[in-house]
């Protein structure tokens, strides 16, 4: 086999021209070896020594490790290289937006809020740990992924003003006007809405923040200019309310062995969602216009390398599960 | 009456010698100043046109509005006066402290926890506004801390470098391995403990840590030095614990109607404390041994003007509520 560069002339890359990693990897690997490298590192960052009361870092590292898609790490580490940034210097933040969507998900699955005793299959954080440990596990998966985004200059020497600015977005994207926000108008909702409006600021906020969030933190981290996080808040909102288009389409229609779950459950529940507003045909159609708005705002970002970004927005608009 | 300076000269305050606010300001003004302030920034923060689900807002300001001591925002303002530095430029962590502060009331009150019907007086978060809501007004509440912490930056140009390790020290103390771990030590003793020394850690880290936190965070704000940082550490740790010991006493000997609330529930709820495992008197003798302690730590910290904090390590010895 031949080394990539053998020494001889003739052999280095054209001037300007890397070696572009999209024509070995195909996407799919692209994604595993992001969601390898996360969990290898959540791994790390919760060793058996750890010194926090055993059952709290057991239901910590129980949910951490359910097996999720990843994909908010894997949107903090293609924005960062979209740029040319550092894979490594981009991942305590990747990890933390998981511990971030992770505390989410707990506290959703509570008695008080929806009530879930399954998750991906396995019994919800509560089912298993009780529901005083698994507040506190929410609590605790929230506060530590602060703690790990400082790590990022620490480790990594991102520049203190970046990182601040990454600590800002966060405490505003998932906060009262972020995703809690949206989670409470979600909560309220319940009680008797609606109309398609709450049901985008619903989606906007609960699913969609952590989303674009994931998008600048890379961004930030991958040295991006203003027009740069500009075109990545653009792409992150619209692929956001693709995705949570795209799941209440799942839910209705999709396949139950690859969801995980059954479908038809926000019927049941009655939720409102896009289908439920404009119909099923509709509702495809929204959740290909949002797909062509993103990959045309990634187009305008002038990124180094744009290419897997507009892969990850057609490949949430054409999944399954 | 004389204005502090009319012009004429021999009427300027002596070279290097700038007139003492403590010589003019009795503690509790100092405390009950301090508690206006903040008062009145959490007032600030939280308008009536904030852009967040009105049950949502609703349900973050009736905790924050509660009435509470405001300690631990009078600790990072009197950290940070103490090395000279500015009130204002404290006031945002002054703000976060008291937000993560309510918070963990918020969530400990919850049937799943300790399940109280009542603090301060009050009825609890959750039986206003229901569990879901009482569990987002948590998670918001702890979220914005680290907004309102970045702010110190943003409008009082405190260096970036600083405020990331106010945000370090916030994730650490608050988190996993700080208060959250104190919290969970203590529901899982509830389940059959323990010794004296499982309960110091559960006081170290239950309350302590948000109590050292508050004063290293004051004293970066005032641009202390690494062994003034420990002394403040020092001094967190000693009136921490001695503050939670005076707890217990207070639960076992106060006056209800000083504090609030009835006292013997620990004893009710089968909850160890300082008195249970020493006995009431070495208790007490333990309260004014960590008030000496703490004193010592303030005196060798050579601060500009440590009075403040040795008056406030007083005060928390001989409260009654």
């Amino acid at each position: 086999m031949m080394p990539f560069n053998n020494g001889l002339p003739g052999n280095e890359p054209a001037e300007g021209r890397r070696p572009d990693p999209i024509d070995r990897q195909p996407l799919n690997e692209y994604i595993s070896g992001v969601g390898d490298l996360v969990t290898g590192e959540i791994t790390r960052l919760f060793p058996p020594h750890w010194e926090v009361p055993a059952k709290l870092a057991e239901a910590m590292s129980y949910s951490l490790l359910a097996g999720g898609k990843r994909l908010r790490p894997l949107l903090v580490i293609a924005a960062c290289e979209a740029l040319g940034g550092s894979r490594e210097a981009a991942l305590p933040v990747a990890v933390a937006i998981e511990m971030v969507h992770t505390y989410s998900l707990i506290h959703d699955d509570l008695p008080a809020m929806d009530d879930d005793d399954y998750r991906r299959g396995r019994l919800t954080n509560h089912k298993v740990y009780g529901e005083a440990a698994a507040i506190l596990a929410g609590d605790a998966l929230l506060t530590h992924a602060f703690y790990s985004i400082v790590q990022s200059s620490r480790r990594y020497s991102v520049p203190a003003e970046d990182v601040l600015s990454i600590v800002e977005d966060l405490a505003e994207m998932a906060g009262p006007r972020g995703m809690v926000g949206g989670q409470a108008a979600d909560m309220e909702g319940e009680q008797g809405l609606t109309d398609l409006e709450s049901l985008r600021y619903i989606h906007l906020h609960k699913t969609g923040d952590l989303i674009v969030f994931s998008l600048l933190a890379g961004g930030r981290i991958g040295g991006a200019s203003e027009a740069q996080l500009e075109a990545l808040r653009r792409f992150g909102v619209s692929i956001g309310l693709a995705f949570q288009v795209q799941d209440d389409i799942l839910d209705l229609v999709g396949d139950e062995s690859k969801l995980g779950k059954k479908t038809g459950s926000d019927v049941r529940q009655q939720k409102v969602t896009y289908p439920y507003f404009i119909g099923l045909e509709a509702s495809r159609r929204e959740v290909e216009r949002l797909t062509e708005e993103a990959k045309s705002a990634v187009q305008q970002g002038a990124f180094a390398d744009g290419s897997r970004l507009l892969e990850i927005a057609d490949y949430l608009m054409s999944r399954d599960h």
